[in-house]
C-alpha cells in the first residue's frame, strides 16, 4: 500500500509533538513517533526541540502555549526539571522523581508521567527475558537509573543489587525500592563487578560512552545464561556488550528500551498504535 | 530522482522554522518551504505554530530560545507586533510598519523583515505583468494593504489610488507613500468602484473572505485590460474575482503572493533555491 510521504502532510492542521533535550542531535524519538504517524495516517509530527538549560522553563512554557502542540518527550537533562512545568504527575514519576513525558488535559493543565523502565521492561519482554521473579544486579543510580529500577521492582524483580561509585545515591533508591516494593528485595552492592545469582545485569551508568571507556566494572568471564542491557545507544556496542557476546550471553543496548516505550507513548498521547507496529505494543513474550 | 519522503528525514538534527499565526490551519507556507528543503535535500522542516494572541509575546520568546530554531514567518495577526520581538528591522519593514518573517543572526540576534507586498510583486511579473510604470488601483489600507502598497510603489508604479472605509488609514498610508517614493502619486480615492485609467486592481480589503460576501466595491464592467488581484486566499475564487474573469480580465488571487514570497523566503533564511524552483525566483517575465 502506497503512504503519502509525512512531509507533504504537514500543513496547517498537523498537531505537534516534541522531544526536548540538550543536545538533541542524538535523539531517536522523532524518527519512531513519525513511523507511528505515517503508518496510521495521523495527521500530527514530532520535532527535536533543542531547550538550553539557561532558558529550560521559559522555553518549554513557549511550547506548552501553542494552540497545536499535544505533548512533549523530555529527555537528557531536562527529565527532573521538567517535574516543575507540569500540574500533575503519575505515581510512577513521583517514585522515580523524574518525568520523560507531559501532555496537555483537556481541561488544559499538563500532566507528567516517566515510560524509561517501563520501556526497558517491555523491551526486554519482546526480546523474550521475563523480569517477575528474577535477581538483578544494576550499575548506576542515578536519574535514568531510578527510572529502570522502579519499572524493575514493578514488574515483580526478586531483587536488585545497586551499584554506584557515588554511594549515597545507591542507597537512597535502594531505601525508596524497599519502601515502595516490599516483594522485591533492593539492597546496595558495593562489588560492582560481582554477578553470582544474577539473571540480569543492567548498566545505567555513564561509562561506555565516551571514546577510550572501558567497562564500567571489572568483570571476569559472565554465564552464558546472563540477560546483559547496557542503556547506551552511541556507540551501538559498548565495551560491556562486546564483553557480554563474547561470553554468549544475551546483549542488548538501549534501542530496545526506547523502542519499548513507543507503545506507552502512543497510549500517553491518544494515538491509535497502527497493527503494524504490534511488535512494540510489549504484550507478547 | 526518486527522493526521500521528507518525514523520514527528521531527526535530531533537523533544523526547525515555522509560521506563528491564530488560527494556523489555513496556512500554506509549510507545503510550500518543505518542498523547498524536499528538493534541496535540506534537513529541515517548516512547522504551523499556533500562537495565541493573549500569550503571543512569551510563546514566541520561548520559539526563538530553541537552539534549532532558525527563523520563522509571521502571519494574521501578528505582524505588527512582532516588531517587539526583534532586535532590528529592514526599511521595508519600517516603512510598511510590521514584519512577516524573522530570523536569528550569527551573533544571535534577530532580525526582520517583509516581503507581502514583494511578494505580491514578484508574483505578478511571474504572471507576466510588470508593475513598472502602471496605474494601480488598491482597495484596503490596512496592515497587508501598507505591504503590498508600499512594495507596489518600490517596483516602480505610476499612481497608487487607496481605498478604504476607514479614511484615515488611506490617508495615513497615502501620505507615508508620498513621502518615501516620490517618483510614486500616491492619494485617497473617495469612489472605490471607480476604476478609470486603471491598469492593475488589487483587493487588500477582507470583503469577499466571508460566506455571502459581495464584491468589495459596487464595480460595473471591468474593460478586459485591467488585470485584477485579490489576495484572499479562501475561497479560491471570489465574487470580485469571478466578476472579473466574467469580463474577460486576467485575474489572481492570493497564491501567486505566497509563491513569489518563496524566492525571499529562501534568500532571508540561507537556503538555496533548487533548479526546480526557479519559476518562483520572479526573475522573468
Amino acid at each position: 500500500m502506497r503512504r503519502e510521504p509525512h512531509a507533504d502532510r504537514i500543513d496547517g492542521s498537523t498537531r505537534l509533538f516534541g522531544i526536548v533535550g540538550n543536545p538533541v542531535t542524538q535523539v531517536k524519538t522523532p524518527q519512531l513517533m513519525n513511523a507511528l504517524f505515517d503508518a496510521g495516517g495521523v495527521n500530527a509530527v514530532c520535532l527535536p526541540f533543542d531547550v538550553p538549560v539557561n532558558v529550560f522553563e521559559p522555553t518549554v512554557a513557549g511550547l506548552q502555549a501553542l494552540g497545536n502542540l499535544d505533548g512533549l518527550v523530555v529527555t537528557v537533562p531536562h527529565k527532573v526539571r521538567a517535574i516543575s512545568m507540569v500540574d500533575a504527575i503519575s505515581d510512577t514519576a513521583h517514585r522515580v522523581g523524574a518525568i520523560n513525558v507531559m501532555r496537555q488535559q483537556p481541561d488544559g493543565t499538563w500532566f507528567g508521567d516517566m515510560f524509561d523502565g517501563t520501556g526497558l521492561v517491555q523491551g526486554l519482554t519482546r526480546l523474550g527475558f521475563d523480569v517477575h521473579g528474577r535477581h538483578v544486579k544494576q550499575l548506576g543510580a542515578g536519574g535514568a537509573g531510578a527510572a529502570v529500577a522502579h519499572a524493575l521492582a514493578t514488574a515483580g524483580a526478586a531483587s536488585v543489587a545497586l551499584s554506584d561509585p557515588r554511594r549515597e545515591s545507591a542507597e537512597q533508591l535502594s531505601a525508596r525500592l524497599n519502601r515502595f516494593y516490599p516483594g522485591c528485595a533492593a539492597k546496595v552492592d558495593v562489588d560492582p563487578a560481582n554477578v553470582a545469582g544474577v539473571d540480569l545485569l543492567v548498566n545505567c551508568s555513564p561509562v561506555g560512552m565516551k571514546p577510550g571507556d572501558g567497562m564500567p566494572a571489572s568483570f571476569g568471564v559472565f554465564p552464558a545464561a546472563l540477560q546483559v542491557v547496557d542503556i547506551i545507544m552511541t556507540p551501538a556496542e559498548t565495551p560491556l556488550l562486546a564483553h557480554a557476546r563474547r561470553c554468549g550471553c544475551r546483549a542488548t543496548n538501549g534501542r530496545p528500551m526506547i523502542e519499548g516505550q513507543l507503545a506507552a507513548f502512543a497510549k500517553f498521547f491518544g494515538i491509535d498504535m497502527p497493527a503494524s507496529f504490534a511488535c512494540f505494543s510489549g504484550t507478547h513474550a
